[in-house]
């Protein structure tokens, strides 16, 4: 098994356990769960592989990805009563699934000799779609875009990263490796110590 | 015509009725009507057309299907007011639609001989992702996670019956017929009966 | 360069003003406004791409696209607090990228041959899909569906002009330019002056 086939399945497990943990809070029921969990799971990946025209998606070849997701929502739907807060185990699953993810996107695209832009922007959206149709989906307000935190912003910064690594002559592993570290850094940080960048701030809109 | 084709153009009818229905409680226009009736009906099968890469989509390759959800949304439009319950018709149609078009997707991957957790997972998006696409769009709770109703549930149900069927050794034709029954009275049961699985019931979430 | 190509610029420039638009208008940071802009400004032209199975999708294979877009969010970021009403800008900018982004779709699928009805979908699809995914995503009520105003129906109408202009043997571009501005000069009436479809008014939903 290669790099990027590991990616995919760490992002894959991790994005179920949030896609779970955002279903317990709608109160689902077990099926309810894995529903959201492969959404989750698979959604940013599956973008990526459509953009790309990757055939076949990388869970429709594959289907051990969907019994993973399936597991991590039930493991979930069984254990998330015992969590001191849900919300905290959310938001911070949440930050290795993106960073994991937006490693993942970047390599597959590197491996197909993208140029730099197209890279960059499949790092972005395999890191930032599952999470956004997970909380579309549920109807909460999107974490992607939750005013006052880096997100967006974590994936591009890592995904910059190992294009420039690459560009330099780093081995694709070490520069993935920079790429998910930059961006869960930049993510932490933002959680812990409320990094950010400006905000807009106009007039309130006036409808 | 064979049984495939036909699933499609029920599945096509019944959601674009439905999608009808959700664009009258919006009180949008005709256009509207037709635009929403169009998005739900050809949603889920879609979804299913591009992630296994059928060329073209199907309601590409044969614009009748528009034809018929453009014409099914007239219909809403002009003879809406003199439904008792525009609710009750738009869950009742949409559990015949979900039965119809898990069937549908379920067919079409088990004749491109799709693995079977593959196959179950097109039959759940068929059925289900038009529904979700007509709800997120007009802003209404997606009936797919409903708390406390079956929906998923009956999906997966009905398309892992087609798959046991076909594993035995059921014709083609019988299995989607199981698949669409089981789905259905699954569903009806719901609806009628409260049948349900149980909820996640943790304390409510501290966002 | 031909004019297919010049109206996907075009329509990727518009979209993208109304998509930091939206951004400032829900406060995000720049990074966010770039976000929201590449997604509205492709949004609708990837969905058409896919459909179609066009390959590469026309901005994984010109990165230019998306520096157009981040461009316009960096430009909007400064400047947005200058503007008297962000609100009318957004609408009027959007009614232009509307018009240009359904001329680009019919172009694409006149030049691929499509049937008629499958046109005015690529069409209805590109212009509409970009600033419906804007809106769903950011939480607002999508301008797509925004009662008593025509918008679909604009669509609608450019797209069906330009098959029959073809049909008659108009050449391209002027057919082109003809959908671009029956669209707008209808979007435009419908704004100063109201003009509307008759709407669904049925009794209130009772959920």
């Amino acid at each position: 098994m290669n790099v990027l086939t590991l990616l995919d399945y760490a992002s894959v497990l991790v994005f179920a356990l949030t896609g779970a943990l955002v279903a317990s809070r709608a109160q689902l029921d077990l099926v309810g769960f894995a529903f959201v969990a492969c959404l989750t799971a698979v959604g940013g990946g599956t973008v990526r592989d459509l953009l790309l025209d990757r055939n076949p998606v990388f869970w429709v070849g594959e289907p051990t990805y969907i019994l993973i997701a399936t597991g991590a929502a039930l493991v979930v739907f069984f254990t998330a009563h015992l969590m001191e807060s849900r919300y905290r185990w959310l938001v911070w699953l949440d930050s290795f699934a993106l960073s994991i993810a937006v490693a993942a996107g970047t390599g597959v695209a590197l491996s197909l000799q993208q140029p730099p832009v197209v890279v960059v922007l499949m790092g972005m959206s395999t890191g930032c779609m599952g999470g956004l149709m997970r909380d579309v989906v549920v109807g909460e307000v999107p974490l992607v875009l939750k005013q006052g935190e880096l997100y967006v912003s974590c994936a591009l910064a890592g995904s910059v990263c190992a294009v420039i690594g690459t560009g330099l002559g780093l081995p694709t592993l070490w520069a993935l490796l920079a790429c998910a570290s930059v961006c869960w850094v930049l993510r932490a940080g933002s959680l812990l110590f409320g990094w950010r960048l400006p905000v807009y701030k106009g007039r309130p809109p006036r409808v």
